[in-house]
């Protein structure tokens, strides 16, 4: 008799994407000391934080200083402060109204959506889109839902939705009866938002099938045309079916500082073996007071001046920066003859590799001779092969510079 | 067919304790809103930060508002900076050498030793003391590794450890085999602290029984006595059977703060079900990677700098502080002729309710007669009925008040 390891996690794949790039650059480096590489791969912001949160956040640590300022633990749901503000900027505005209790703060969108499987038994079954973002389906294989990986890529247990050119990466229904349904919108890797009809039909499925959608709003402040909804809860009927994860990381540059939150309405439940529902809301809320200590109160401090006036208005101009590089992109791929999708909506471009290469040789021209760094669609998922991600976190200097390169190659 | 909840979260029991606790101390305040109770129930530091923790937090938060110097995602497992920092001062004088990559940074010693058991099969079994911290219990029954709660208020599937006046709060060896074994010392809740040679005998143990040691040393700063191990490394053959937790929560006051670290030695393994043994530090990487990204980068430079010079006299003054409350405390209640534990290598005061009062009518007593919170011994577990923890976690001046309010009950 000896301790058992979980085995599941045999069954991950090797490597997760980002370490094998890493893996690539740091070796292409090695050979090329010389070379100015231009990292456009993995989704993280460049931009400092906005002044007016660095204000609050200096203010806040100075809080920590003092005896009868300085706060110890929190309630694990985060400060009311923060919710409040939360509910009454993102939500309020567009209709949607929420009580404090259904929303908890966090200290990430990764850890939110990798651990809210937590609370959903080990029987039900599970629809990702493909591509899609590795976490979803990474932490269901390590829970045990998703068994071995089968020769075309694929975990048996899952339902894969692709998201291929031939339906404009909007995922179809899945013909079989799915339990928990991870969607992400506007979409990473492939940039595509959807319409609230689209969004609609998701919902009606939840319903008609009594599922659970778990809705990645991470790329929200994005959107730039009319139509694409913010929150899953603009659209009548997500209350009791979906549960939604929103981060600070990519609206307001957090992904150094830590802050999300995800909205779990009191409407969503789940079901025991008798057929009886329970409350999905009082489950999380279980789950993140025995297993989490709430986000540090100087950051949850900082996360609550991206709602003051002047916080708004440098985060939006942050995000046109973002938005500025994304139609650079678009642009000049364009006119070199690739096909791309997203970056109207999303910071990240989708291309359709030329010639029919695949992913990673896409990858080690783009890396050898443009010495431009992105990520291959096939770390996303099997659908993702033929596919590669650039995203529009970087400088406008070095988006351009990027361009440049990449035109001058002459795929 | 319907999502189904995970129903192991249904074995877990209603309350948790600092909850009725709350709830029993809002209820007194509503009907006699002008007492003014102490506070010294729940394990919480109430000083404030250091000042070298103060003025490295808001160097690094300035970092934040320049691009030059800006940072987005950190390694998941946290800076080197602050890993380096760690070994070199908690580890290398103590004998103790410890690689890199054998440091995981966290944002909690909550949520290490909630997140801990993800890596181990379902199939083990587990040891905790009694009493112990809930988290162990709690996260160990939503993972459906404990069945459910027998009538005498334990989980069928777990081996209780006693810890009583009997044997001196020192647990014997299980009689059975088990696979995974909790122990935190000095322990939360009854202050008790090990020998190295009582020490030794559980790495033995685990030895023969290729059993984990999950060892959670969060108090660790509070030792006083010469033959007590700051760290489980300190023992031989500790590397191969245990992991060890640790927090600056309650060394510098970090409650509020978030930061944690958990060290996973390259020597430890778990097995498969072919026997083969796999490497515990890859899982706990993977684990990490997976499903964290990281603790917010300026809560990593404020945690750097509790290692300064200036940084360590601030702690230890604090912490003589605090230990000095302790010391108050344990003398006072002797005096009125409770028989105390604990509060020597400790924050933490177990006493032994009188008159054989059971532990939630002592915490009544204390509450309606003396204005004074404590926590009832019968929320860490069985065999603390009978007993109630009282921390050092307060001023003096309001320590000096409890007890004076208590020694006047003439209980």
């Amino acid at each position: 008799m000896a301790v058992k390891i979980n085995e599941n996690y045999l069954m991950l794949k090797k490597n997760y994407i980002f370490s094998e790039i890493n893996h690539r650059v740091n070796n292409f480096r090695e050979e090329n000391p010389e070379t100015n590489i231009i990292l456009m791969g993995i989704g993280d912001v460049t931009g400092p934080l906005p002044k007016a949160v660095i204000d609050k956040f200096e203010e806040a640590v100075k809080e920590m200083a003092q005896p009868e300022t300085f706060r110890g633990y929190g309630p694990e749901q985060g400060y009311d402060f923060l919710i409040n503000k939360i509910i009454s900027n993102d939500y309020i505005p567009r209709g949607i109204e929420l009580s404090e209790d259904e929303v908890f703060i966090s200290d990430g969108a990764k850890c939110d959506t990798g651990n809210i499987q937590e609370i959903f038994g080990l029987y039900n079954k599970v629809a990702v889109t493909d591509p899609v973002y590795p976490v979803y389906v990474d932490s269901n294989v390590m829970a045990g839902r998703c068994g071995p990986m089968g020769k075309d890529g694929r975990y048996q247990g899952i339902v894969y939705l692709p998201c291929t050119e031939e339906n404009k990466f909007v995922p179809d229904l899945p013909k079989t009866h799915v339990d928990m349904i991870y969607l992400c919108f506007p979409n990473n890797p492939t940039g595509t938002a959807l319409t609230k009809e689209q969004l609609k039909k998701w919902i009606d499925y939840a319903h008609d099938n009594k599922s659970i959608i778990l809705y990645d709003g991470a790329y929200e402040a994005y959107i730039r045309e009319d139509n694409i909804p913010h929150s899953i809860y603009e659209i009548k009927g997500a209350r009791e079916v979906a549960i939604e994860f929103r981060s600070f990381s990519k609206t307001a540059g957090f992904t150094g500082t830590r802050c999300a939150y995800t909205v779990v309405p009191m409407e969503t439940v789940g079901y025991d073996t008798q057929s009886e529902a329970h409350s999905l809301n009082k489950l999380w809320n279980r789950r993140q007071t025995t297993k989490f200590n709430g986000v540090s109160y100087p950051v949850q401090v900082a996360a609550q001046a991206v709602y003051s006036l002047e916080g708004q208005r440098e985060i939006k101009e942050s995000i046109n920066y973002y938005m500025n590089n994304a139609a650079i992109i678009r642009e000049s791929l364009r006119n070199i003859g690739l096909r791309t999708y997203g970056g109207v909506n999303s910071p990240y471009i989708w291309i359709k590799t030329p010639d029919k290469m695949n992913s990673w040789e896409f990858f080690d021209v783009l890396l050898s001779r443009a010495h431009v760094v992105g990520t291959p669609g096939i770390g996303f998922g099997p659908s993702g092969e033929g596919y590669f991600r650039i995203t529009a976190f970087n400088t406008q200097e070095n988006t351009i510079k990027a361009m440049t390169r990449i035109s001058d190659l002459s795929i």
